[in-house]
């Protein structure tokens, strides 16, 4: 066997290894009995040292070794990029040093949970030094260019760099915070309490969810959906992917879009080319252009006129007494509510990349050693009052918030809004070639779309690095200005401002 | 680290990707997407082979060679013994015979499929004949005393050999037959009509089981229940046991006797000392001893008059219409009719097990190489019309009709039986022990029974062998006696014979 085919049966079976860490995970979320938890642990722990045992193999060296000097084709000269990448990463990093991190991740969390219960960011300011120290670490062996956040950027966003992110967001927040003040002090308020303070009953909210990832082309004989208290999704090949939602009786909305953005997740991973099956280029290129999946169809589809023109009667067949005398009009707005507020994960289009700027702008000048774990609640609140005009009046409302710092990801955040910069980018070039597909939304048809987003996304898995595939697709690399553009259109018509 | 702390690492270990291939098979069978079963096949695979090399690791070999030679404890004793057996027979059988087996197997399934579907056995032959060669090949290398069926025996039912078996089975047919043929000839013949042709809701058929699930002391927050076409146990560890059920609208037996069957083996599951989790002494010791528990429950609590007493008028509750003017007793005799039968897994208690001598000594034959596999047919049907006084009329409601085989599984019927007999056996030394046992569970309280089990039996785990604990319990060996005693005390009185 020559040594491509031995690197890709030695790959294979860490996907596999990948995917039943996949079910382990996804059953822990769903439907593993409580008690279950500490076998659970361990069952996670060895076959996460097993996969990193073959990844890290001296035949997997010696493999890439070869390949590397090989001349191959696109996709297997794609395949081993990725390989070799996770090889000399998962390589460079001392045992002893992820050892500590999972250690010190696993008291952290509780230490997180009770810190924020008791707000008291001095709780857990010292084990979140030791997360930022561990991360410093993990930088230096890594390596990186400019600045140590590079190293860890890279990890969700394959190449993007603090300088590529300063530029996006500098002119992202330059438009942004006028556009706040303008909604904050435009006259007109869309009332949405009527989506939160009625009863709408579960199984019927499900259905609905049902026939909406139905409209979408969500394959339900390749996936299911089930119930999770954090909704996400877990893909374990094209052909078996899961998505969650959570449902509750007096919210109309919380069910509704967690299952249009988990669904966007969704129909990528059931996108990727079949052929890339079992091998390291299959499932989504980069958590920041899945997350342009998840908020194209969540918000640029999900919070539309032209997708309620067709569903809003669906939706009142199905609740006819809460949504009594509410008009398509009224509960477009009121879906579309913009209210500067404390929690990210609430937050609206307009004011959620506020919210991850301020993660940003704190995460890098801890990492490049400009800020101290103690001055982040005074930067926190300082920023907020600047970017959204209020002051968080308690840690656990303010920088406790977040669970990623507890898990010790640092260079998460970012991507949530390269997220829904890609999704407007892309959704601006799919109205260019999709024919009438606005129209074609307002009748309820959304497979163009979709097809059109299998094609030119979901089927290249990770066979492009995010970059070249923005140029590819949309002719141009990643840019916010297509974003704030569309903010701008929607919400001066919402609001009455310009 | 010494030998042994060393062995229970890394036995700890294979243990973990036991449980990680436990959920990919339980998930397979109850949430998984019907496309996802190609990547689930490689998933499983790839799991089998690592904990093979794992188990078979020269590691593995060195430390056992160690431990045989130390004094050790009674439990670390055990554990090493399980081990060591596992060890012996995985490096035994070459790598080579394994692969033919899979591939064999993989092939004979659909083809026992086709053949059962077009009734025709000659179609299954070739592909039987294989197996049955594969298996004899593994009997050699193995190695056996006196016969090769007991290296397969041993598979299932440690220490079992074809000497115990016949001794225990020809008592019991002597027994039998003359019993069913009493049972034929009786006048008296119990109306079982209404319990699978009337409307019995689903949702109200799962809230039964529930409770009966609770009140024999299921712990749902180390367990579950969920639907699955052929019913089924998983346990992960007494921490996390799934089981499994099907409701039927029609039937109101279906989903009752399974989840009282199921309910038998998830309690001994949950029921063995935490102190053996992620060791090979989790787990039920034999399935013939499992099988003691899920028939204990399933018939001689779940099909007796105490447990009705308590639990009809709660049955009734929940449907009132279709067992409107239906009386305990009436209901107590349909659950109890004996009727022979083509297929196996819808027999009643009487007529089961000679459906399973039926098959031993088919297998016994074709394995000692004293049957041709195209003479099957015709000596099924015989001892059928001998055994049970009636002839198939077709492969297909006759030696067609188990899955067993095409799976490559010889040597498992036989402890179906042992599973019945040794529950009567343990019953009657529960009545003995636990002060007025028939009075608590006709008050709805199963704990007593439920506590006497966990204590006797499911507290050891695998730590003694079949036949110690059988002793250990009851004071003797298993013997058939304590079975025909109950059948005629219980179905002498129902037909009205002696």
């Amino acid at each position: 066997m020559d040594a491509l085919a031995q690197l890709k049966e030695l790959t294979a079976e860490i996907i596999d290894l990948r995917a039943a860490q996949g079910l382990l995970g996804w059953d822990l979320e769903t439907y593993m009995p409580p008690e279950g938890a500490e076998t659970r642990a361990h069952q996670r722990s060895t076959l996460a040292k097993l996969s990193h045992q073959m990844l890290t193999s001296e035949t997997m060296g010696n493999l890439l070794k070869t390949l590397r000097k090989q001349k191959l084709d696109r996709i297997d000269q794609a395949l081993v990029r990725e390989v070799a990448k996770e090889y000399d990463r998962e390589t460079k990093i001392p045992v002893k040093l992820v050892q500590e991190m999972t250690e010190v991740t696993a008291k952290a969390h509780p230490i997180w949970v009770s810190a924020r219960k008791d707000n008291k960011f001095s709780n857990f300011a010292p084990v979140l030094e030791k997360i930022i120290d561990l991360n410093r670490q993990t930088t230096k062996v890594i390596g990186y260019q400019d600045s140590p956040y590079n190293a860890l950027l890279d990890l969700y966003e394959p190449t993007l760099t603090v300088k590529q992110t300063d530029t996006l967001f500098s002119a992202l927040k330059k438009d942004l915070v006028p556009l706040v003040k303008a909604i904050q002090e435009s006259p007109k308020k869309p009332d949405a309490g009527f989506l939160r303070n009625k009863t709408y009953p579960e199984d019927k909210q499900w259905e609905f969810t049902i026939t909406v990832l139905e409209a979408m082309g969500f394959d339900f004989a390749r996936g299911r959906q089930d119930k999770a208290a954090h909704p996400f999704t877990m893909g374990m090949s094209s052909r078996d992917v899961r998505l969650t939602t959570r449902v509750f009786k007096t919210d109309i909305v919380s069910a509704l879009f967690s299952s249009l953005h988990e669904g966007g997740h969704g129909l990528y991973e059931q996108g990727v080319d079949p052929a890339l099956a079992r091998t390291f280029l299959d499932g989504g290129v980069s958590l920041g252009i899945h997350e342009s999946q998840s908020r194209l169809w969540e918000n640029l589809v999900g919070r539309s006129k032209a997708f309620w023109t067709y569903f809003y009667p669906k939706l009142k067949k199905l609740f006819p007494k809460p949504l009594d005398g509410i008009t398509m009009q009224q509960f477009y707005k009121a879906i579309n509510t913009v209210e500067p507020s404390f929690i990210r994960v609430e937050a609206d289009e307009v004011t959620y990349n506020l919210h991850i700027m301020l993660r940003y702008e704190i995460e890098k000048a801890l990492i490049e050693g400009d800020l101290k774990v103690k001055d982040i609640p005074a930067v926190w609140n300082k920023n907020m009052k600047s970017y959204l005009g209020i002051t968080p009046p308690s840690d656990t409302l303010g920088c406790l918030q977040d669970v990623h710092w507890s898990h010790g990801s640092f260079g998460y955040f970012p991507t949530y809004t390269l997220g829904n910069l890609h999704s407007v980018q892309f959704f601006n070039t799919a109205k260019k070639q999709v024919k009438s597909l606005e129209d074609q939304i307002a009748k309820g048809k959304l497979l163009p779309l979709k097809n059109w987003l299998n094609q030119e996304i979901h089927h290249h898995g990770h066979v492009e690095l995010p970059d070249e595939l923005s140029r590819r697709v949309t002719g141009e690399p990643l840019n916010s200005r297509y974003f704030v553009e569309y903010l701008w259109a929607k919400y001066g018509e919402i609001y009455g401002i310009k």
